[in-house]
């Protein structure tokens, strides 16, 4: 139980609940957008592939912006409050396969609370 | 520590991440749409009421379906995962002094896990 919940409140609607940020901002924004990147095609994917492995309590929703765009595409994952980045169908594979299907962590996706750029290893060359 | 968090993780980005269902469906649709309940305008009631309240670590974002059309509009709070439906500005100012600013819960906006319909005292006409 984190420090923010009570003993009364309700148990979790969904066991893990994934939100993929989509937003688009207009062109030459300078901050970008996660949409920009492919977030929605890679949200539909995300969402078959927990289809197809057969994780019910998982809910993979499409989000507004998250507001680290500098660092998108992300995703945040609660109640863990875990977040990723990502570029690639094999990267959210791994979060999938690794954090939601096998509760451990993509240390190499993961984002760090005070972070605001990609680190090296985190950037889409380096992923291919 | 919820059972899902690793004792490594990131110190929480936003010490409360509130998702507002802003989906829309075509018209029609049997289960509805927070989207046709006003949940977009109300959303931005509520980020402007956080604002002015100084609540610097809330995030209002909005979501797509939060796959509880029946119950909307409907929030969830992470993470603490605990859901809302909500009908006006006053519920959502109820909701952000009580859940958000204080701490508390509003027992009747709380939506349980099990919930499938609205219970009375949550059908608007009882609120107004």
């Amino acid at each position: 139980m984190s420090n923010r919940e009570k003993p009364d409140d309700p148990a979790p609607y969904y066991e893990a609940h994934v939100f993929c940020c989509t937003n688009k901002r207009p062109a030459g924004h300078p901050r970008g957008c996660c949409s920009d990147k492919g977030s929605e095609a890679l949200r539909d994917h995300m969402k078959d592939k927990a289809r197809a492995l057969g994780l019910k309590k998982v809910r993979i929703n499409a989000s507004g912006c998250l507001d680290r765009c500098e660092l998108g595409c992300t995703i945040a994952i609660y109640p863990e409050g875990v977040w990723y980045h990502y570029d690639t169908r094999a990267d959210l594979d791994e979060i999938i396969e690794t954090h939601l299907k096998r509760g451990k962590r993509v240390e190499r996706l993961m984002l760090t609370t005070e972070q605001e750029e990609l680190r090296p290893e985190q950037l889409a060359e380096a992923a291919e």
